[in-house]
Order: C-alpha cells, then structure tokens, then sequence
C-alpha cells in the first residue's frame, strides 16, 4: 500500500501480547489506556511483587484488572519459580490460565525470584507442553558480575550482548520440547530475530513499539528511552522493522509497555528500566513503519492491509489460540492525537510519563 | 610491588591533563577540589559557554581560576573553532597557552562550536607543530542521524562505535603532522590504546579514572556514572588497566572530571553528560587498579613505584614539557577517606554529586 500517503486506516482491535499493568494505584492508572492505544486484548506478565506464582493469585488479579477495565480480555500468566510444579501447571490449564513466563534471575523489574538454571524446569515445561501452554521467554542472560576473574576465553556479558548469549538456551529449550509453544519476548537484536526464524512453528518473536524507533544513543541520557532489554544499534532496529513487514506470523506486538512513576525514572540516584508505551501503542507502531520507510530500511509496497492485522492483532491470538471475543475495530487518523505529557489521575497518587512524550501521532476512535 | 597489602603510599603530587573546571559558581565549588584529589598542576579544558577561543579570554579564564585557587598551577588551551588562525596560535603561545582542544561538532557538552571538517585546520595544525604546541583530540565522530537513510555498504555511527570511527582521522592527523604533539583524550577502547601505541613518541594518551572502573551496565540507569565517551565493555576497561601498567609514557591521568549540577543529572528529562571525581582523582585509580589486581586483569608486580609516579604525574609532564614548579608530595592512606555524597559550597547555589559517593577510598594527605 501507499503507507506513507495514508491519513486514515481502519484494522481490529489489537492484541498486545506483553503488558504491565502492575496492581495497586498504578494499575488504576494504566489499565484504563489499553483501550486508547487501540488494543482490546492482552497478555498480562505476571511480575508483581511479590510474583504472580499461584493459581488464585492470578485469578485474583485478572478479577481486579477486570474490576477496573472490563472492556478488555486479559489473558493470564504465571510467574516462574521453584514453586510451580506440574500439578500447579494442570490446575493453571484448567482456571484458564494461559501461559508462563520466565525472567532469568536479576535482569528486569522485579525479577529477582527468578530463574537461574532451566533444567530444574525441565518436568514443568513437559507439563506445559502436554497441556499446550505457552512459554515466555525474557531472553537474556545476566550480565557477568563486576568481580568476577577475567578470562581470555570467554567474553564478558553486558546488556549489549545479554540476547544474542541466550539464544543457545532459547534454541535447546526448543530442540528439548519441539511442541511446546515458545515466545522469544521483545526481540531486540538481529541475532535474536534470526534464531526465532529458525524455528518451528510452535515458536515465534514479540515486537514492542519502542524497540523499532530507539537505538543506544536515545536511551543513554534519556531515563524514558531507558528499558530492558535495551535499544541496541540502528543495524538492530531495522532488522526489527524489516521483521514487522516480512513477519508472515513468526513475530507480533506485545509492547512491554512497562510504568513506572515519574520519580524511578527522574529523582532517584537510579533509573528504572521500563519505557511506557501503552496508551499509543498502535500508533508508535504506526510511526516508526513510516520512518523506516523514509530512512529506506522498509519498502513501503511491503507494507499490507493484512500484514499490519496481522501484526497489530491476528498473527498473535493465532499464536495464544485465542479469538477476538469482543469483535471491535478501530479508526486511527495520523498526526491527530498528541502523546500526553504525563499519565495522572485524580485520587491516584503515581504519574507515568509516556514515551515521546508531547508528540504528535495517530489518533485512535473506536467504532 | 604487593600493591594489593599497601595501606600507605607517598607520591609527587599529580599531574591531571583533562580537567572542566566550568566558570562562575560552579568553579568556585570545584576548582578547590584539585587539591583534595592529591593534584597540583591541571591542563584546563575551554568548553565554557560561549568557548574560549581567544587568548585574551583564556588569560582571563586563568586568572579567575588562580584568584579561586592560587596553590594550583593551571595550563590553558584554546578551544577549536573557525576564529583560530595561524596569528592566533603564535600569539597564544608566545602568551603561554599550552594546547587546543578539538571537538567534534555536537558530541558532549558544549561542543556545538565544534569541529566539523579537520583539513580545514590544516593550517593551524602546521602553525602549532611549528610553535610545539599540544593538540588535544575529543576522539569520536558524531553519530548517524536518526533521520538518515541506512546503506547496506557502511555501519551506523553511535555511540558505541564512535571512537574507533575517529581512529581514521587521529592517524592521518599524525601522519600529516609527524611532529605535532597530540594526545587523544580519555581513551575507552581497545582499539583507541592500539591507535595510540602504533603512533610516534608525539603522540600519547590520557585515560580517565572512571573508565578505569565503569562497564556500559554501570551507566544504563545511572546518571551519574554516565559520560562521554560512554564506558565501554569489561574488555576495553580491562584493556585501560593494562594499558596503565605498562604505558611507559604512553598513557597518563587525564580525569575528564566533568562536573554538573545534580539538577542536570536528575530531576530532568534529559541527563548531562560527565562524571566528577575531582575530589578523588588518584584515589579512584589506586581503587580502580586494586580491583584489576583481584579480577586477575593486572599482576600485581607489574604495578611499581615508579609506574605509579609516572602515571599520575610524570608522564604528563613530560609530554607537556613542564615541571612540577610546586614540587610537593602527597601520602594516601587506604580507606580512610569517604567520598562526599554531595559537593556543595555556602553561598554557591549549584551541588554536584561526585563519582562512588558516600564509598570509601583513600584519603590524601599533603606533606
């Protein structure tokens, strides 16, 4: 199509296959945006704190996303851990729980109960296969300890190569349980996309918006760019761009679109890693397709009705064999709504700032 | 020597060739730091605002820093830009200014006066050859921008990659100008050692205390420890280490100490650049090589008296062809000093947060 030409497209309600949407005032907050980014359908991550671990907890939290946003269906996951067990996995398959998902030990936002050695998990990923649940991969390894002896041997890990040195894990834990449905998260280097591709069927890649625009020069110095994984090289995000158009079902949206009140991320000795992307998720999509073609990375011609349904919706719910209960279909029109400054509501006591913060973008209307 | 059982050692005072003293307020809080870092004697950086490009103002520059600190012996340089000539390098020298800074147009703090094409300085070049001038290389090339087209033929610049992009540049330089001292500032490559190693005995490199210690996963979500050059890997780090220990002259302490008001480091949308360690210049170095030493990166027997003197003074001297007029000696007694958690002056309304605050290290007494 004339992407670029475009003023106006009409395309399903998306599904967002990676949200966090927290709990507590800041899922006050968040929850309700879903809907203003264009999306009706989410994967929601499980890493509260303390974790989403058991069954009840997580009905228990999908009852109170529900309370606050039931225009929207969520679909649940666990949180992986040395308490979930084969038998935890059946009962989570049978309350309709859809997937797991697994940090690896201290390299994100709350994961520090996490994973630190994947065969321990070995019966439960079988059980998960046997139930045909999905596995969420957080793809990185931890980055080498700053103490830890040199050697000439082995290259250090740092978070510019945390992907690429997981991606033997990801390939074994497909070769191990070539049935299990697998997702490669937020890809965010070449590399990775490639090992996705390689693949079968039951595997495939999630997108986020932020990822197709950003490279290391906007998150360093830029708290609100700065997000887990990091943006790696413009060699990196156009491999990311390229992947949406030529996509073909292997990768789709979850946005990982990560809050955190103003004052983690400006304020404080440290950052917060998490970029907030929720409320414009489609249309930061949108944009950076367009970008990309003006930059040559993306032909414009490869860029499809159905492809961006696809992307933005299908190729996902195929993926978690899920359907589009609610049937509904978005109207978005470019360059006519303006990124808020700061996410707040009144009663709520955290405030969010959204990426590109101020900018304009596509407006989103529900018919 | 067992560097790691000292707990005491007496050196001459420092020598610090890269030092940001700024200008107003905020050189009356850190220009009286020098000293409390174990160093005498500074090469003084001309990025103010507007820079200094002429003699008259650097003379006035240096007195101003003298009325703050009068037991500091500051060299000056000029900062490169369209207004020195030829006449201009004769008349600094014959005025006592030491060098020129070069900055690429655009890649740190206040560097937008910058340089944008290098033959066209030529002529200036050949003029402070001729007058045994200093030329002092900010060693990166700006990055791609982000609007530009992508070719499959070249690799994008960023700041990753920025300093071995210069490389290039910095050997034409001294290919061109065989005799014209140069040193390229606050290596943090591999790449950017060798480059240095390959050139003649003109050409030397300073290294910086920070990078001696930080990796990118130090900086990713810590203003403060986020500066231009960003830290690279454990590799290049580890490759600043042994350069420091077997530099026989080619390498020496340039801090880049780099102070900003804590306001620009946190509390806005966008980060400064830089990362202050005036007040512990040879400290952190005596840290940062203990830690080499225990990381098995540095034998501890490679580390001598005489390389430490050279180091932190001697060989920078040397290569600025001055003496240590002062002539004074320091002892630093291990951990018994605390880094400030905040620099702040009565009636000086900026604060600035230096570099590990609030961590112990080694406190310098003068004799």
């Amino acid at each position: 199509m004339e992407f670029t030409k475009l003023t106006e497209i009409e395309l399903p309600a998306a599904f967002d296959a990676h949200v966090h949407l927290r709990d507590g005032e800041m899922s006050q907050l968040v929850t309700p945006t879903i809907r203003q980014g264009g999306v009706n359908q989410v994967y929601v991550m499980p890493n509260l704190v303390p974790p989403v671990t058991t069954v009840q907890q997580c009905l228990e939290y999908r009852d109170r996303l529900k309370a606050i946003e039931p225009k929207v269906d969520y679909l649940m996951s666990l949180y992986l851990h040395e308490s979930i067990t084969p038998e935890v996995i059946r009962e989570a398959k049978k309350a309709g729980i859809s997937g797991v998902k697994s940090y690896p030990a201290g390299v994100t936002t709350n994961s520090s109960s996490g994973v630190v050695d994947y065969e321990t998990f070995y019966p439960v990923f079988a059980e998960m296969e046997k139930q045909n649940m999905v596995l969420n991969l957080h793809g990185e390894v931890p980055s080498t300890p700053s103490h830890a002896h040199t050697t000439k041997d082995s290259t250090a890990i740092t978070i510019l190569n945390a992907e690429p040195a997981f991606l033997p894990t990801f390939r074994s834990l497909h070769e191990k349980f070539p049935k299990l449905r697998i997702i490669l998260e937020h890809c965010s280097t070449a590399a990775a996309l490639e090992a996705v591709r390689a693949c079968g069927p039951s595997v495939a890649g999630t997108i986020t918006a932020h990822h197709l625009s950003l490279i290391i020069d906007d998150w360093a110095g830029d708290p609100f760019c700065f997000c887990k994984p990091v943006a790696k090289t413009p060699e990196d995000r156009d491999a990311l761009l390229k992947a949406v158009v030529s996509s073909k079902g292997k990768f789709f949206l979850g946005t990982d679109s990560a809050p955190h009140d103003q004052g983690k991320k400006r304020g404080e000795d440290k950052v917060a890693a998490g970029v907030f992307t929720q409320t414009n998720a489609v249309a930061y999509v949108l944009d950076a397709l367009e970008k990309g073609v003006e930059r040559s990375v993306i032909d414009e011609k490869d860029i499809s009705q159905e492809g961006l349904e696809g992307f933005f919706g299908k190729w996902g719910r195929d993926f978690y064999q899920v359907k589009d209960e609610l049937n509904e279909r978005v109207v978005l029109k470019k360059g006519l709504a303006k990124v808020v400054d700061v996410l707040e509501k009144e009663g709520v006591n955290v405030r969010v700032v959204p990426f590109r913060r101020g900018e304009q973008t596509w407006s989103v209307e529900w018919k």
